[in-house]
């Protein structure tokens, strides 16, 4: 009689920093507290009509399987969004994927093999981390900083982290967490790296309709020469705000690449088939929907900066892109700040909740005095949990300094 | 410039062998012949109406993420169906995943590490190889035999498969692609041999409503002492007629298990949202539904043993679940004879698609005489189609005895 034992890959699948305070907020939500939730990407704006009446216009009467590499009309649907922004892509680039981090996995298991490395621009996406896992690769980073609002250092800082088991660098511009949009020279430079050393570039493009200020997402795939090492990673959870639609695509000229990405699509047979046909009536979502989202986002994301700058030591610059910024908050351990937000602060009896930095650091040690905060209220909501937040930092600051 | 390379692993993902005649047939359908495609486990059954009413029924505004643990209501149904099937199951033992298949990788991630081993049965569902290149485990096969119409073989024959990098047996009863129903004693040696030598007990149940002849598939809950060791994977594919839904869960009492299983999940964030809505909903479908398809099923199977069985030195028992049947059809190369049926035969402008056999099989040149059919088609077409498909091996003999 013999008690079987976990793996130890099975034991030390990364659990996610935010996931460790959920149980300090549902105690404190039981005490009658109100929490404002900055912690995730969970948007409150609306699912387009659209995505709706591809709902109701679905009328097979078996919920079948969809094809592996996706259904015909969603993959029409998505050459004819990339059509519209000027890429220059066809239905056999491309497969169909349920959600970004499948994307990631396919494209990963495609690219490295076990004890590969994989080189990316800390801070990064924490989930990354749980692909990374279940690969079984190594992802070496470098650093990017609150103070040049995370965008990418000189090419021979990233350039010194190869090595002979690089395979691919992993970025995703518009940023999660750092809201940065990397400038068109930045993302030439991040090809002349892939081209130069034979790496592949794995280009998470999710945030691509989030852009403020006149700034534009550049994608890989405007990138002249890309055509074999370019791999972007799409999702329509933002774009659309259908988080809960878990779709998105591979797109890749690297024909290899998309045989290998369909093949592991072929095993699991299928995504959503629903799903996939509402979303492909979301290629209907007039301009002015996203128009208004953008607007929604500037004046929350102008909130928040404006809150942040109003309190002492507080560094952050204003992010271009996605639903996130991160802003340095010197001299506190975040961790113990955000575990402090949920279990002893308030006022009139609100609070916050907050993701520690530390969480999208590889770099032991680094992150620690970061924070990132996710604008997805509407504009008062978010006034007031600024309010709240900042309030927080003072009081905290003000307890640590009366206890040393 | 260097050319980036795809992986030894992105290379080798294991194609499936049916992907490969896919070609064939639609080339052949361009010249106007009809293919009965037998080589799908994509039923014609109709999703049934509480499926659409959960659809409906749903008013959210914001398709947002679920818990990664699943829906709440979703969750309660799963429990509240176990329940009713007498499985003493909680909702902390459950975890809601994207379709077997995702299940069976985060149940091998949380049992294996890179090198380890499985035991399984051969013929076992190809799409397994797929998860074991993922994983980067080992299957290691025993043989059951269309003869014993694909039972276990006697205990010492599964315990001189383990070896120190054993971890864990996956089997699935009923079972794909022999539709072979376990009973309990060999459910019970398999628990037997768990518990003896400390490894998991990975029973894939997806096709647990499918038994016919007043068989029942016993689940690997049932059995005492499974506690540690059993890890239950279930799909909505085939139990609601859903395959497009991409919803089941996976069920342990292992704490460590569900654990891991749900830092996974964590991973890729949710399953899809309106899916596990709709599917909540199908806990009220009545009796008499599984009930009419079971009886469909039973008429359909017999038509395909009876018309096998008119056919010289062709091999198979009446199975007694799922959809699938096994069948010899000695002296026949099925992987040949699979591409003529789509390249060269036919009857009435119509022929066949079967899956050849040897892609249930690990271990090299097993299976070649062996191929699979899914009965997925109503009573006439069936019969239609089994005609065809025996004048097929007939025809297929004779060329080959003339040619000899």
């Amino acid at each position: 009689m013999k008690r079987p034992e976990v793996s130890v890959r099975g034991k030390n699948v990364p659990r996610s920093a935010i996931r460790k305070l959920v149980p300090f907020a549902k105690d404190r939500e039981k005490t009658g507290v109100k929490i404002y939730k900055l912690n995730i990407g969970q948007p409150d704006v609306e699912t387009p009509v659209e995505f709706w009446e591809g709902v109701r216009n679905f009328k097979e009467k078996v919920l079948a399987y969809a094809p592996s590499e996706g259904r015909p009309e969603l993959i029409k649907s998505f050459v004819q969004y990339y059509n519209n922004l000027g890429f220059d892509i066809t239905a056999e680039q491309l497969v169909v994927i349920m959600g970004g981090i499948e994307g990631i996995l396919f494209a990963v298991l495609a690219v490295t093999d076990p004890g590969d490395e994989i080189i990316v621009a800390e801070p990064y996406y924490s989930n990354y981390l749980g692909v990374a896992a279940m690969a079984q690769v190594k992802f070496v980073a470098f650093s990017t900083t609150v103070e040049c609002g995370y965008h990418l250092p000189d090419k021979a800082e990233i350039v010194k982290k190869i090595t002979p088991r690089t395979k691919a660098m992993l970025f995703a511009s518009p940023g999660n967490p750092t809201g940065c949009v990397y400038t068109r020279q930045e993302m030439e430079m991040l090809a002349e790296i892939a081209k130069e050393h034979g790496l592949f570039l794995l280009s998470d493009e999710v945030y691509r309709e989030f852009t403020y200020d006149g700034e534009f997402a550049t994608s890989i795939l405007q990138i002249p020469g890309t055509e074999d090492c370019g791999i972007v990673i799409d999702s329509v959870s933002k774009r659309y705000s259908a988080c809960g639609a878990r779709l998105g695509c591979i797109v890749s000229k690297n024909k290899e690449v998309i045989s290998s990405v369909l093949a592991n699509a072929t095993v699991r047979l299928s995504a959503g088939t629903l799903d996939q046909v509402a979303i492909a009536n979301c290629i209907n979502v007039p301009d002015s929907y996203f128009k208004a989202v953008r607007q929604d986002y500037v004046e929350r994301r102008d909130i928040v900066v404006k809150a942040l700058n109003s309190v002492d030591d507080v560094v952050c610059r204003t992010p271009k892109g996605a639903f996130y910024i991160m802003a340095k908050l010197k001299g506190i351990d975040t961790e113990v700040f955000a575990k402090w937000l949920l279990t002893d602060f308030a006022i009139d009896n609100e609070t916050v909740m907050i993701a520690p930095g530390a969480g999208f650091y590889a770099t032991e040690g680094c992150g620690r005095d970061e924070i990132r905060i996710a604008y997805v209220y509407k504009a008062p909501i978010m006034k007031r949990a600024m309010e709240v937040l900042c309030a927080g930092i003072r009081a905290f600051r003000q307890k640590n300094q009366s206890a040393s």
